[in-house]
């Protein structure tokens, strides 16, 4: 197998672009996927500060180090769960990464906000995934807008997109189906968000980490078996082994053919009034935004500012 | 395990439904389901003369049986296609089964239309499953039409309708998720056309058979490894294995949220204007119909009717 574009043995073969790539050649590649999504769907700018959220796995490992060798103006910002091991684990990872490549790294401690995981698991009776997802975008999206950042970039895959798309399509969310978009425009109180990685695979990606030396976490959250989507990411790639491909065209077409429609059906229909949130002033279509009512339940108050930690961790 | 509705011992689990039946209670719940789908879906009145599509598998089977057995006007109409041994036992079966149980049969036969499908494989350069299909649907269509049929109805299951949804979306079809229904009005040239099993699984349809005696065809054509859709299918089915009632609402929520959006979407965009076939008058976008330019290329006149072979068949 030779590689496409420099004719040298290939060590990276993507049947659904119909190429094999060289090491050198698939660092190319990926740029240019990254490059082409960033222009496609008009993510971002030269002029803008972009914050790269960072979980220490390699989709947003690969993001972060990707946009910096695009010479964009990245920071990133990593969420210190709390969880024992795992959240150590990531956390190193993420440090060592962002000092190796001279990236600006913020750190939002949740034991900070007295909001360590293992202590709102305890305290709050609700699936802690779906808890702390809530709490996880609620920090990112506040950050960015508290620390004057124009996006928030996220390491979200063709995996991740085209796995959320089904389980999207099998329940026919038409308000989902609306919302679900590589490049969300910010708006009052919600920062800019983007995901470079949109066009990419999960394989690709590990493979970038393997090919550029990137380490990643591996500790898996002791709270979840990775369960979330990974039955429909299995049945996606059962597919796509047999219509290689497949999964790109799904996403692509979705976003030519059929968000559109299921945006006009959204705006046509009358929507529940956003008013800032009484604890926080974050945008919620209740009194309180849940991430306040969370803290309630655990009798704490608001948050009303998030606190950075970003002389933690400093940059060398 | 016990019945539902008798509390007997079940012999059909069906987790979707949370329910068991015993033999006798699942033709009743059969039957209900077969009746909520006409309702539902407005598909037929008790004054309509209704064609059923019976190829002697068990689904067709099983319909042209339910529709009789809920004393609507049924004619069964079974396509002859030459294949030598498949056709042959499928033609058997449709015969025993509507000799047994009093349904009025009618049977085409492709070779008296010089279309016997192993003389078109010989001579039409495509492939065979498609261009058999094409025929088909066109010849149940005008001989709905020209014998005076009020509905055509075909025994298109919840699987063969949520392979094919899954199909379309996932190449975000907008003109076929526009289309597929399981209730087609008729208009001019096009009869209209419903399918009574939208609601009932291919293993439900088996269980029918096997408990009401109704014996199917199991030779498979030789043309066809019985690919179509397969795939799509055993997806589904471990879906549905993981999460009991997801094929069902896929395909009901399909028809609730999503399709009406698509249908709208159609309705604004100019279509193509339709006029008759210059060779068979059926009704066409091009200046002749697919199955004229398929005649054409076999050097044969176009069909000006679909013969009539009920003689043949004759009913006890």
């Amino acid at each position: 197998m030779k590689c496409k574009r420099c004719r040298k043995t290939a060590a990276v073969a993507l049947p659904s672009h119909h190429a094999a790539f060289c090491p050198e050649c698939f660092l190319v590649f990926f740029e240019r996927q990254v490059a082409a999504a960033i222009k496609t769907f008009q993510m971002c700018s030269r002029d803008d500060r972009i914050l790269v959220a960072v979980s220490g796995g390699k989709d947003s490992l690969a993001l972060a180090w990707q946009l910096q060798r695009l010479n964009l103006n990245v920071s990133a910002l990593h969420l210190d769960l709390g969880i024992a091991d795992s959240s150590t684990v990531a956390r190193a990872h993420t440090e060592s990464m962002c000092r190796q490549f001279g990236i600006d790294l913020h750190v939002v401690e949740f034991a900070d906000l007295k909001m360590a995981i293992p202590d709102v698991k305890a305290r709050i009776k609700r699936p802690i995934c779906s808890v702390c997802g809530r709490l996880k975008r609620h920090v990112f999206n506040r950050y960015a807008l508290e620390n004057g950042f124009d996006v928030l970039a996220t390491g979200h895959n063709l995996d991740d997109e085209t796995a959320r798309l089904l389980s999207n399509t099998l329940r026919w969310d038409t308000d989902y189906l609306a919302g679900q978009s590589p490049s969300l425009p910010g708006d009052p109180g919600f920062a800019r968000k983007i995901k470079p990685l949109c066009q990419l695979t999960e394989y690709e990606t590990a493979a970038l980490c393997f090919l550029a030396g990137l380490n990643y976490g591996h500790q898996p959250c002791p709270y979840s078996p990775g369960a979330t989507f990974t039955r429909y990411k299995i049945l996606l790639n059962n597919l796509e082994d047999d219509q290689p491909g497949r999964k790109r065209s799904f996403y692509s077409q979705y976003l030519r053919q059929a968000r559109p429609v299921f945006e006009r059906l959204r705006e046509d229909r009358s929507t529940p009034a956003i008013a800032p949130c009484q604890g926080c002033g974050s945008p919620t279509t209740a009194g309180l935004c849940s991430v306040c009512r969370i803290r309630e339940a655990m009798d704490l108050e608001p948050l009303t500012i998030i606190p950075s930690s970003k002389s933690k961790t400093p940059c060398p």
